[in-house]
């Protein structure tokens, strides 16, 4: 049974998942402190256990801990859609049922492989999960990191009501029109950090879930906003400004980047779960630059 | 503190991990049938959760479960080697403890990564579960599943008391060579089934690490046998045979095959974890047919 | 000494290379026929020698007979493009040169590598072509086929005068964003067929070069017409049909599905060049599909 | 018709193209004093126009004169084997051709692609060449520089009687044995340097082809005398002290690196042709260390 759900739209800041480097510990302050500013800056939801989220690193109560605090910090202003991600079947279900219990408003389904999965694996895992899922699904493929999800396998999971988005994050545009002319309007479109949004809303996308919205919440939202008010070349022009910002962002390893840009903003979120390693100096400089420009640029806004 | 240790020299097979489909749960009959099974056949000592024991599926908690077992059932006849890997060294380092505590007698060491690790990143996993891990430890590297070890990090690592032997499993034997120059006698040598063991023998390997070993224990065992005893001829003789039904093997998805063919000999392992699927009839027909030409040579053995 | 050259905008299809399969001998008729058509249709250019006109299997003396037939073919009614590329600088060079020699307006410089080349060495080749070039010339990286031009290298290309366009062919829209930002207005952008064309131009892009093309010349025409106009929801509607035919033609061996297209449309074109192969049963009858589906679209245009 | 054949076996050195940087123009005289200088040191044949030998940056005409070059200055003396790689099967049978006119002995045949080529069209381009040429071939894959021949192709093309021999690069060994246990006597195996050639000989392979060999020919035959004489543990010892001079020469760009060591070895056959670049001073350094060792180990011989 899916519960009535909220509607997905808009601004989903990939949330980081700050631990202990040495215990694992979730570290409570600092999470509730991102999720509060994040809303308070107006993005419409929250994603922890994303990529951005290290969700790979954690384990299962690690995981849950992290969408309880989310939850109730969020407390109902924006819905709050976590990543679920596993390896086997069996993990999945687990994870999702938690999410559910946790009062989570939807959830990002990711699967995850060590041997090749065979197409029939995938389209098993993803009906098992969308199947007992109290909650609706967003898909998400990131090529490379977790299973990807050809144009056909979205298509023939788009029939299952419980899957109402899909998130891509291969950074070719053209696969996003390929899925949109298969599942007309059975699925929403999400962008991914690795496409431009402004294109993937040109294009009928319907939001943008990605990691750096941490580090400039309030710019995706007026981004986000000069496109519903279909002003383009604005949004372009905004667009260009933003695009050397998630450059540099993208320059280095995802979460060890957000995690240093907002410990420059001040938010007390730790590094990289070791073995990862916290950025070097020249790394900590490019950002620190970009956080400056940001906060040039979110003062004219 | 390193427990005084037990010499690994010889065929370890990489057991299967049975478990059930739906809840997950290990099926310990089967896998006590098998451990039993395998030391009576000669084998040197046994390898719970190595690729071929589906480790990337299973939570702590099954893995503590199949390591209690195998411990159990082997009985101190062969030394017991289970395959510990994670994503973060707290989760590393905790697997490492639950495996000494439970008694077995030397660990197979991993590391997976979502996000690359940089070197520096890779090190210090692998020396920070070494230092505290009172178990001997046999590095091992399978490029494309578990991080790489190039030949400069193993060097690197080999000066650590803990850490004995090196397991490589890229199937370019160059690279043996060029690792035994480097760590001179700090580390011995492991075959996976990516090389012709006969050739790291003959190079001066100690042993055998593979899970096709699981279905032709004997004449694993044999060519082994044959290696110790400097008859070569024989020993090539027998290791071509061998490479053909290895091939077989190589052909499917690992854990999938080793459990079909286990379970064409009478062992009640079950299917590979979904999302993975059973093979498909030609698969097993192929498997069939290896397993007939095996009995076949086993008889001469 | 660049001469006075005319502007490129606009649909330039890639030419297929009419050969005989068993002598190599390029066939004039259905190569002339071919470009007389393409440019009664209205296209804006033609670009000989490109991937889908198989450079890579053809030797010097088959390029230039092809750049002699098309130029004199073409006649001055619009700007002839050829692609130049080469494993050696020497043969880059002479490649140009003859080109230049033969009356074409401008050239698609691409590099080949066996070994990887170092950056340093990228930008020699094409600095050295450059700087001795009589013809405007357009970057060309197609990732995987021909060397990568990352962004940088692009910029760092942008100042010599005859490099004046850049065609982008990873799939990768933010790349194209990326390339903008650097090289502000020294270069203009070309949208390869792995883009969505219509993005391109909306992000500011001044044409499309691509094989498919070369089968719905008055097709792409009007869609680079409704985006000059910015009859953009029209453009929208038009492209997302377009798209669907692109991953048609996009599935198959590029050269051997446009050849196989264009024997559908009455070319006498050949099959491509062997070793390769014609396009089997299946793959003809999409094609064949995909043809009247487009026959049906341009009868309403 | 082929022609009584000279039996190919032991060291075969991939002879390096010593051409004019800015011409392309063949430097006759270096190239002679190579091949005379490896004769005298005892090798048992020369191969111009492999990897090593940069065919891949050669026109037609520079690979003709090298040819002539060698076959004129060998004299008979050794077995001269050049490459022959093409991207079009008609290209291919022109090099081929000129191969026999000009007195080769045999041919080592490649395949290159652009577009990925289907099995058929790879097993029709090595078959064609076969049925036409008058010299015995040696199969030769490179996988990553030119087509990979996976082991059923290798067998499908072993019953062609003018194909003879296959040279693995992969590195791979189970690959060779792979190979072996499939064509049984049809195919003799050649040693590429990225396996150890010491385990190809015990394998039963009958020679070495590489261009490291241009820099060590008196160990590379000595090695091959040892084996010869089942001299193993000699022949390991020297091997293992080989593998060491190997790895350098595998650290830097293959061509770049033996034209580097035949220059600080006193022979003038220039740089790697551009836009290849010449190796830095680290490399050179570790080169000439390299070099060094060699004469050394040569001292002992």
């Amino acid at each position: 049974v899916t519960r009535p759900s909220r509607e997905l739209a808009g601004i989903f800041p990939y949330l980081v998942s700050p631990v202990d480097a040495s215990t694992g510990a979730v570290l409570e302050k600092p999470l509730r402190a991102l999720v509060d500013h994040l809303i308070r800056q107006g993005v419409h939801g929250v994603s922890p256990l994303g990529s951005t989220g290290e969700f790979a690193y954690l384990d299962r109560d690690q995981k849950a801990e992290i969408v309880r605090i989310v939850v109730d910090e969020a407390a109902g202003r924006v819905p709050v859609v976590p990543g679920v991600s596993g390896f086997s079947t069996v993990d999945a279900l687990r994870q999702a049922e938690t999410c559910a219990r946790l009062g989570a408003d939807a959830i990002v389904l990711m699967l995850q492989s060590f041997f090749p999965v065979p197409p029939a694996g995938v389209v098993e895992y993803f009906t098992t999960v969308a199947q007992q899922s109290e909650l609706p699904i967003c898909l998400y493929a990131n090529p490379g990191l977790t299973v990807d999800l050809p144009p056909p396998v979205v298509a023939e999971l788009s029939h299952l009501p419980s899957i109402q988005y899909f998130k891509e994050a291969s950074g070719n545009t053209g696969r996003i029109l390929t899925v949109m002319n298969l599942v007309e309007d059975r699925l929403k479109m999400m962008s991914a950090s690795a496409h431009i949004p402004l294109v993937v809303f040109q294009l009928g996308g319907v939001g943008w879930m990605a990691g750096p919205a941490c580090l400039m919440p309030r710019t995706c939202v007026h981004l986000w906003e000069l496109c519903q008010a279909n002003q383009w070349d604005e949004g372009l022009a905004l667009q260009r400004q933003m695009w050397r910002l998630n450059e540099i962002f993208q320059r280095y390893s995802l979460a060890a980047c957000i995690k240093t840009g907002l410990q420059l903003q001040g938010f007390e979120v730790g590094d990289a779960i070791p073995p990862q390693k916290a950025l070097g100096k020249d790394a900590v400089a490019d950002i620190q630059g970009a956080i400056e420009t940001l906060t040039r640029l979110e003062a004219t806004l």
